[in-house]
């Protein structure tokens, strides 16, 4: 089995949607990267930290997942990263409540020995000087490195994170973070100036209005399914990002037409993502489930002319 | 050759885009709705009023591309209805500076003998009660009839409006007005609640993230083209319609295998549309422009699982 590492955060959530609340639950970047993943079969592992408050059985879950957790330290001193929001009626605003960075603040992370050669690294968002140091201990040449980041990295660490996109092979990033990063309205532009800045493929994700995909003049589209509700949009985006790499880490195959697969594999995987709360749709997801909705984005885009 | 009625303004637009501004010149529906299905090579006339500063020239220009204009009622007295709007830096916002109705506020419209038997009817958007008196005159009880409507009509003539959906068998609508119109967010509730309406086909358009169609249990997407600048994005939902209508027209067939690609017509018309100021782009379309762009969304949404 090809290998997948993940380095991202895991985190305690606290949600409220137009449908309900919740107390804290299992959440962070790593979790909703790994489990996606998880879909693909493939061997992966997270590299995070996370404090002595973090519940085992929330480590037992991730692992039940066929995920590799040993490379999340634990800081038993320390309180575990905490983010809580609310939606907003139209699901597409949400407010942040609280962002407690806790542990997160002391993350150093440790690339395992058995997968500083994986075939592709999701480097989830981070402070560009935690992905730009996951980089430096990966030993495969010919690995894929997948990076997603935030408006937040933009403002507050620009140039770090300008470095560590020189060095990355993908860029996962979202359309309103494009035009940010770039000054630029169009996100045709807006995807070529990125491309120019150093990675081969930029993805650029729209929510419900699915993702882009460029390559030099390169351009692929995948919609979001249209769903009758959206629970919560919460790791939507990581989910995305998890089963984008799932699918790539499972077949090595970084070709554009094979990129393009995996970014209906991605949209697929969100679509499950949003219709539960946090992870628990990912948590419980049936063996058949994923074959069965490809099919349905087959079916919402193909046509003949 | 199959016949398409076009009824709608006829108008004299200024426009205000980031790029320029124009003085006043060729708007309304009908000229983009029957520009566009002319590259459709049908049959078509428009139906609408001008008043007598209309100029001959305008006229010439859209009978240049096979449109019958003899049932464009010239009121002498009266002044042709006028519209002008700012585009904001993101293209997305406009505002509106002026609606002179004028000469609008005196039509009455009425279907030339030839066309009553249309294969195909496209109601751009006007007065509800004015696309109920246009219905009222078809003698075709197949022909397909394409309601086009607007937030204003929901504001002040809600209840006439409801009843011509009741008659009609598309509706083009885009998504904040389903959401008005249904009071649900998910465009996939809002859309099976028009389809409850009355109208077998509901397409909602999405701007810059392209177009859905639904049709009882079944739903297609298709995406806009991604493009390097919008020029000028003023008539590109009445090319939409043009294209969706021209292509249905041209094939008169109603399934919604055919319906899938006159959605993807559509939304390749209007990718011709918001590249230059107003009709502009329509009016000097070279010949193979359309065949060359409908394998651009081949390539932009065909994938093999």
């Amino acid at each position: 089995m090809n290998k997948l590492l993940i380095v991202g955060t895991v985190a305690f959530d606290a949600i409220e949607t137009p449908f309900g609340k919740t107390d804290k639950i299992l959440g962070g970047s790593a979790p909703y990267i790994g489990l996606s993943a998880s879909q693909f079969n493939v061997q992966s592992a997270i590299v995070s930290v996370v404090g002595g408050d973090f519940p085992k059985s929330y480590l037992e879950s991730i692992q039940a997942h066929q995920i590799n957790t040993s490379a999340i330290e634990i800081i038993a001193e320390e309180k575990t990263f905490f983010w809580s929001g609310r939606y907003q009626k139209n699901m597409n605003t949400r407010d942040t409540i609280t962002t407690d960075l806790n542990v997160l603040t002391k993350f150093n992370p440790i690339v395992p020995d058995a997968f500083k050669d994986a075939s592709v690294v999701v480097l989830g968002n981070l402070a560009p000087a935690n992905q730009a140091n996951v980089i430096s201990q990966l030993t495969n040449p010919k690995a894929l490195i997948i990076l997603d980041t935030m408006n937040f990295w933009m403002d507050n660490a620009l140039n770090e994170l300008l470095e560590v996109i020189k060095r990355v092979d993908v860029i996962t990033i979202n359309d309103e973070e494009a035009r940010q990063l770039t000054c630029e309205n169009s996100l045709v532009v807006a995807a070529r100036k990125i491309y120019e800045m150093g990675p081969q493929f930029v993805v650029i994700k729209k929510g419900e209005h699915g993702a882009l995909l460029f390559s030099e003049d390169k351009v692929f589209s995948a919609p979001a399914l249209p769903l009758e509700s959206v629970f919560d949009p919460t790791g939507a985006g990581d989910t995305f990002a998890g089963g984008f790499s799932g699918h790539l880490t499972k077949t090595n195959d970084f070709s554009f037409e094979n990129m393009k697969r995996a970014l209906i594999c991605g949209s697929a995987m969100a679509s499950f993502c949003v219709e539960e709360f946090g992870p628990k749709r990912l948590l419980n997801l049936e063996e058949s489930a994923l074959a069965i909705r490809l099919q349905a984005f087959k079916k919402l885009t193909q046509f003949e002319l």
